[in-house]
């Protein structure tokens, strides 16, 4: 570990119908309907749960642990940008974010509408979606 | 370093009128107007900011540094709740997360209208940020 590191653990996993990147759609609002898929959070952080049922949408916050290097300039429909002006999965930190709905819990099961996270992605946080916070003004 | 774990490196640094978590506000949005703050990008990752010019907001990515353990279930203003339904910073994974408006970019300086960060937090990403994938369909 180096010095200057930060050492997060994943809190759960993602089950999405997604094997591979190339599966999954580039972002979770382009994800076809009826494409939902499960957050498990493990055991031990269970009990942090409490309450989510009565929260709507929810910021998710994962590894993407497939992601491999990263490239500070990128290719994309607008040409080479730079990559904090991109959502490439090929960050120096690769961190992915999505606003997403709930749709059931059921124990540490949370079901949500759609995510563009690939089957067995690292979970680090949920943060339940407020507008003050989360949008723009 | 526990075989599970992820790790990270800052990419930069938050310097904000903030010098202790007592004196920052609890959210962004809660900074009185004119408490802007300047997201530093170290040299090694600021070609990464090229073309950042042309976006308006940005999710700011960044490890609550001060955070000293978490709890599951945390007091708040609606009684005990468990910790994913909060913004606590108090989490298994301290990452904070902030919407915020750019005012203008230096070389590897982005001045920022506010954010909730305490001065020295260190960044782990920034992203553009689109309505379609941070907001609320």
């Amino acid at each position: 570990m180096k010095s200057n590191s930060i050492e997060y653990i994943p809190i759960g996993v993602i089950h999405s119908p997604y094997r591979s990147e190339g599966d999954a759609p580039r972002q979770s609002f382009l994800a076809e309907d009826g494409e939902s898929a499960v957050i498990e959070i493990f055991k031990k952080f269970c009990d942090g749960l409490k309450d989510l049922d009565k929260i709507n949408h929810i910021v998710v916050v994962y590894h993407l642990h497939l992601s491999d290097g990263y490239s500070l300039k990128t290719i994309g429909n607008n040409g080479l940008r730079g990559v904090f002006a991109t959502r490439s999965p090929r960050r120096p930190n690769p961190i992915g974010i999505s606003v997403v709905k709930i749709l059931s819990i059921d124990g540490c099961f949370i079901t949500i509408d759609k995510i563009d996270a690939v089957d067995g992605t690292p979970v680090l946080d949920i943060k339940p979606f407020y507008e003050e916070i989360d949008g723009v003004r």
